[in-house]
């Protein structure tokens, strides 16, 4: 049933292709950019077009860039010696805003997933592989999700750096800072407990 | 401080416009797009750029229409004796979902609102007084938001149809249906006792 002209529709269509976009909320996107901002919807339009067609993967980390080469790459000041392993480019970004990591970055666009056919080489293992072969990094950091998947692929990421000679680390899983005990699930409880470290008095 | 290439950033910058859309949305909106769906980002970027360029006002009632006259007014199945006023072309949505009404609509984009030095002219009336100066129109069904601008304007509106000798009426306001007394507000449920009608007995 359409209750407006075919091209209101067609555009409350197009906003729901966006996660977390249901039908109200494509309706709402929609009238707004038609009602009440239509230099910022031509904007959008212009700038989705322009990204799409320009931005690529860098050739040296697979993170997102208009650039063959991104800035993080590009960056000599950065410390070449660490790499660390993302799932995806959020990540970068989440790692990035923390300001506590200078090194260099390899993102996967995924995690290993045999039922979805996904192996190593489309989540990058070959070029991984080359710059752990380089001789250049002493260090890859294991940054994948927590999750089931993650976790195997930081498993056989950890392998792969091993037959590289390159030491491997996983970031740490425990109890957020500034959570209570009490509202932390087991899972992640027993593993905060298994990773306890010394306390340091100096 | 930028961590991504500049067009992601800006394609960042570009999602924000959209209502409710924050920093971390706009982030995942704009990665999904380059990650996971070029294909309806192009097309999300097309119709956005057709749909600001092609749709306007109806000249008859105002709403958004790609054409001159849009579908309702020119449907000469519906009711023309039944003139239905709301103040945004989302309320001609939610009216037209509930299949409860087939008379033509009339859209003020807006309601009065001295102080913004939103006056008659600039929602429309005019128009509206054209329509009810037809002698076509048998009722002026008042249907503005229950908002304190929504019933000054509603108030404008009854007087305007009077002048033109034309009937007017509002929307009931009361105990939404499904609703539960205890969780209702004060002044909705005043408004219902007051606007209490009798039960019939046939």
């Amino acid at each position: 049933m359409t209750h407006m002209s075919p091209l209101i529709e067609e555009l409350i269509a197009a906003f729901k292709i966006l996660p977390g976009v249901g039908p109200k909320t494509a309706q709402r996107l929609a009238l707004y950019v038609l009602q009440k901002n239509r230099m910022g919807g031509q904007q959008l339009a212009r700038v989705l077009q322009e990204a799409i067609l320009a931005v690529k993967q860098c050739e040296q980390c697979r993170n997102l860039s208009e650039t063959p080469v991104c800035r993080q790459c590009a960056n000599h000041n950065r410390n070449e010696k660490l790499l660390c392993v993302v799932e995806s480019p959020i990540d970068v970004l989440a790692i990035e805003h923390t300001a506590s990591f200078s090194g260099h970055y390899f993102v996967l666009h995924g995690h290993l997933s045999p039922i979805d056919g996904v192996g190593p080489d489309d989540i990058g293992v070959p070029l991984l592989q080359k710059h752990l072969q380089s001789g250049r990094i002493e260090e890859l950091i294991i940054a994948t999700n927590p999750t089931v998947e993650g976790e195997a692929t930081a498993f056989y990421l950890a392998q792969t750096a091993k037959d590289c000679q390159v030491k491997a680390t996983r970031i740490a899983h425990g109890v957020p800072m500034g959570g209570e005990l009490e509202y932390i699930d087991g899972f992640t409880l027993s593993r905060a407990l298994m990773a306890r470290a010394p306390m340091h008095h100096d």
